[in-house]
């Protein structure tokens, strides 16, 4: 079994607000994450999956077939939006690095098959910035 | 002479969209990063600035204070907020990574001087991205 | 289960030194690290704990709070300070980045009740230089 | 348990070609990274190994000592080098960072001994890019 | 005047090797870096150029039409591509990494006007490795 | 005329301590920085030296040779040392980022000869944090 990684990027809008509480509760939890008008990251994604080496070709799987359908499941729909206003799998959920992640897991298990019948999804890892990121292992 | 640097970041809002134009245009010109909802960024900020050292301190200027005059006068303003809505000094620009950097040297330009009878500015260098950046000498 | 990590960071003096043993003989293991006046670091500290969302918040924990709390029971103990004679939490062991990071786990697990009831601390990465860096999980 | 990592680099030329295919199918299946006259890459190593810290050293291992074993055995073999023509233990093997990963394994697992008698071997994460890698975890 | 950057980047092999010298003599002066068989490198290129930002956009230039053409006129031609054999304009020149920059800034340079017709090529900086890098001004 | 440049990195101890001062005067105008038994930081070291590139070579300056000149001229001297204490060359100054890159200039300016007849030094940049860091241009 080993391991193999693929980052890619996006840059989104959003805010932490929870819109069952008034503004003033939001501000006291949130702080500025919950400017009215948002703010922004660049996101960084790694995504990793597990398998065998396939012996004709060395690869658990094609990074560049993995690349392709990360950015047609999730980059095209998160990078240059709004988490909170654009982003239909994100709809009714609090706009945390922790549920993106979540959620991409959730895109991507069920698309990996797409590129490698033997490989399986093993964690995504999440940057919202250098210092902040997530990890989530399904 | 020399040239000594403190490097601050923030994450911010914004989009580029020119009012006085449809929305059409604007999506022909600005593409994704049109987009109506806004989208973000982690900006980097490295300012630079230039003098002789102090025989008793060996600072050109002491960058703690550097430091504190950038959180204070530029970072406050933009960190957690939306550049086109929220930061007065950017009202009535478009909300480019150049533009924000012309400001940001006029602010500190002026301000310098609290900080350091001798230093002068010398560079405002401002990454929108890792791989998107500017650089402004005034 | 998630986990969500949070890098802060640190600049420290230290030398590896065995106060049992003959100048000659630490020399001998240690090598340059043995230094008499000592030599120094920027540390990089990452804390991840784990736990589930907060449906309200999104949140397995609030990053600022942990933020804090790192800082305050962490960072003020060791920045700019003597890892072998300032920190009484290190007092008597080798200034070993394996034993810093083993203490550092000690004092955040006990202290990280105070910012969340439910996330658990999951692992310590320190990072002494980017090419040198150990983890611990309890 | 602690887990103690070093890291160190090599740049070296590759490509994915296998020898029992035609070149057309090659080059579906691999596209550039077949290119005929090869490419090349940075390559990051880190090498992570495990074990309790020794009470008199504060060290899981010395990582002067692991630094000069990974030097020895397999940095002076592929650094400077086509891995497919000049690397003896990839002979016969597809140039594949996984194949490369688990080969690494295999040398620093037989050797480690000559540096700890206690440390074990955990995982072996290569870079081929700073977007691509793979961990190895034997 | 402010100035603009967009970093792209391109994995390549070459060698140091001068064929009007002997082998031994290419050896004594190149070392690891004229070896037969080729090695290889990430490289990174920074491109700067520079003007005044139109009021309109706020921009010195399109940085998405600027990495159009990076990728168009340089990448797509070095990327994944033998620098000594494959690349038409390296033809009969050293594969040193100041050869190539400055190659890049002369197809740049005649090639810039198709994206602004205001901005000049400022600098072209290329890594060759994270320590080893050039830059060049025309 | 091209730049080329090398990076080295060093750790070391030093405090911010101006002798003739009493300590609460150095407290306050150093804080932290004057902490009696020192603290350390990682220093990244940028020598670049400019020049035409050798038609022979394609080389402005053998990088290897730079490399070693600077580690026996500047690296052995200030790694794993005190900068206040064990530095010949920082005797009776200030031990600040500024005062170091200047005596760093001055050792390299009169030994570059020894690697390259016609390149000259062009700057240091010392970075002795990730966020803090000065040039000198000589």
């Amino acid at each position: 079994m080993i391991f193999v990684s693929r980052q890619e990027h996006f840059n989104a809008a959003h805010k932490l607000y929870n819109t069952a509480w008034t503004p003033e509760k939001n501000e006291e939890v949130f702080g500025p994450c919950a400017n009215t008008n948002w703010h922004g990251h660049n996101f960084d994604l790694i995504v990793t999956v597990k398998g065998e080496p396939d012996p004709d070709t060395g690869f658990v799987v094609d990074l560049k077939k993995l690349s392709q359908l990360i950015r047609k499941e999730v980059i095209e729909k998160v990078d240059h939006k709004n988490l909170n206003v654009d982003v239909p799998f994100m709809a009714g959920k609090m706009a945390s690095t922790e549920n993106l992640a979540i959620e991409i897991w959730k895109i991507l298990e069920q698309k990996l098959g797409s590129v490698s019948q033997t490989a399986r999804l093993h964690c995504i890892k999440l940057y919202e910035t250098p210092r902040n990121f997530v990890e989530y292992y399904g």
